[in-house]
């Protein structure tokens, strides 16, 4: 994993294929406001199209939702890490369940964004799947049980607190995020009580009638851990 | 397909992952400086973080690599045909044999992109596939033997008459793109008295010492056609 | 395509994953008598380490669920054609939404039944993706609405007179099976009636609380046509 | 992973694709005599429809080259789990690079075999997706460089050095078998020397001029361990 010095605990807004365009300039405008003000790292992606936008959303971390391991050459329609990183990405999402991985290409991936200096997130369902990708060294860790994407439904308290533990145990330099069904401001405090390195949201967010209102009861509980 | 108006012969630049950034942006302009030039339409792929730049080169039929066909919502790390139509994107190559789709998902592409408006430019290799993907009416077939790609070589007369044949036999509204190891004028305008409706290059071109100069050679030959 | 002379029209059992030893040899003895009983072809697929037993059941064409397009060589977990021939198997089901193919690995393993005098059974969706497969030439081709599997509901009418007129249309050598939801001896009456040259299914035996009347129940009405 | 008391040190042999029926028996019963006669452990994988017959090796670990992790219902053309178990498989490889898993396919696939207390033995390339692999809990581990599979070139001490070591310091209960280019009784010596609880082979067994002469080569040297 690549050197990089997080305020913690950190948030990830991840409007996945929900937004696009202007909408998700707007989403992007608002996060980097409260990111400013709350002095926190906000982690944003969106459709690769947008991103050279969203770069300008200076107190951003712009993070893609995806990439391939490839370097420059033949790949047509391979996500070219070197193509991120020369717009200013400065992060990338890898392995979530709507887009898994191969064990051997999440590990070749993550071992070229470290050559690249690229911020890995790597999603994860089980224990065991966590230790495993905490073996891969990544930067931080999403861990979402798969059957509750989408649902608003947020994990067990003994599911974070398992998942947790077993990567700080394998490996201590690793954020751990915990996000699944996380909406409210009070869910964020609860998952940082429990020792989750951070957080953050899809559905909870893109769905709330107030995006910005609903954006600054998270970040501002988050601030304040 | 959607109904477009294409200046026939046409030609497809495609640099693939070989290019990004200002090199691919400088390809881009020398493209569109000769689009405007010969009067041709120019189709150009890029990755897909930087095509917002390559759009402001407004002789250029913009082109993804590679697209889903997903709708707004859930789906993580895909590429949605709304952002890249949102942009500006106006085509988009499918199927190319470093990147495949199921039958199914490739038949889904090709609606989706009739929906939103987006040109289809469908990658096939055997003379079955060419007839097989030309029952999913795309705008357009770019038929190249898969063992050829990247390869320098160009596929035989024989398979470019049978492919072209085989594809208008079945509906002769579609474009046939004859492409494989296409590097020179003169292969231009042999494919060309050939039938096929237009040709292109990737390595051919990326690997030239002078772009402009290899780039003009090839698309002045087609617009004498 | 090989070339076979079957007794039309035909009746597919594809037992899919709910069955597998002493149950599965059971359902294939049932549809062995009633092959024999009613003088017709029925395709009687299983898992691939059943299939030894299942082929000493000799009025079965003994049908792999899938195969794989190499040849004797490197291939590790692959389905090697060359070893169900070996065995006995007749015929192979290829590209079921449960197991999708790239266009391009259809018709490799389309090209190495033929070489192997395997009989092939291509699976299709919509009008396009049906008229798609059949310039690919497989014996047949089944037409079944991807949502509606598993859900006993048969497909309508006008999508099965739709669907057979187009694959006829290209080809009229393949054999169009019709059998989304198909699950009694009226179902069966009614798709041949529309023009199909066989039928067959899944669910609608599996969970019939008697498997030999239900299928004679089937298979008697098919050959009284 | 489940309880199974080896006797180690293990072998493994595997012929991909490269062998089916006849040939695949004769090489099953010359490994099934071999490992009566040396009282080892031979672990022997096949294609699924051969199978069956060489269960009546009764010396040998017969061994699946690949399952899928589903349970008995829909899934058309999958490998089901319950139906190897049922004829008697022991074993089942699982992520061989020609053959790839996703990584929460691959967890799924182990747990599902815990539970019908099949071996499990999971293949990896870099130390650090052997680690991850290792968090996974298979009974075995074949280490393997990608970029040597088929070579007949023999992995570096170093690298089988460190795999070893990596994998016993995450979990000591797992077999780690180093086979990369073994293809002598001195390569089976050397590396059983250096801490490896295994090897075995495809290409330099099947490429052999005499099987016989040259398993017990192999087999003798691990037995004098």
């Amino acid at each position: 994993m690549i050197n990089y010095n997080f305020k913690k605990p950190v948030f990830i807004v991840n409007p996945k294929s929900y937004l696009y365009g202007d909408d998700l300039l707007k989403l992007a405008k608002i996060s980097n406001g409260l990111a400013e003000k709350y002095d926190i790292d906000i982690l944003f992606t969106g459709q690769l199209v947008d991103l050279p936008k969203i770069i300008e959303n200076a107190h951003l971390i712009v993070t893609a939702q995806h990439m391939d391991h490839l370097t420059p050459g033949r790949g047509m329609g391979h996500v070219l890490p070197d193509a991120l990183k020369n717009i200013g990405v400065k992060a990338v999402v890898l392995n979530h369940a709507e887009n898994p991985l191969t064990l051997s290409n999440l590990d070749k991936t993550i071992r070229r964004a470290d050559e690249l200096g690229l911020i890995t997130i790597v999603c994860a369902d089980t224990v065991q799947q966590c230790k495993a990708v905490a073996e891969l060294e990544p930067n931080m860790i999403i861990c979402e049980p798969t059957s509750l994407i989408g649902t608003g439904t947020t994990s067990e308290s003994s599911y974070r607190e398992e998942t947790t533990s077993a990567i700080k145990h394998v490996n201590s330099d690793i954020l751990v995020l915990q996000a699944a069904g996380v909406s409210t401001g009070e869910d964020v405090r609860q998952v940082i009580r429990e020792g989750a390195d951070g957080t953050g949201g899809t559905s909870g967010i893109i769905k709330a009638p107030d995006w910005e209102a609903k954006l600054e009861e998270m970040v501002s509980s988050l601030s304040r851990m």
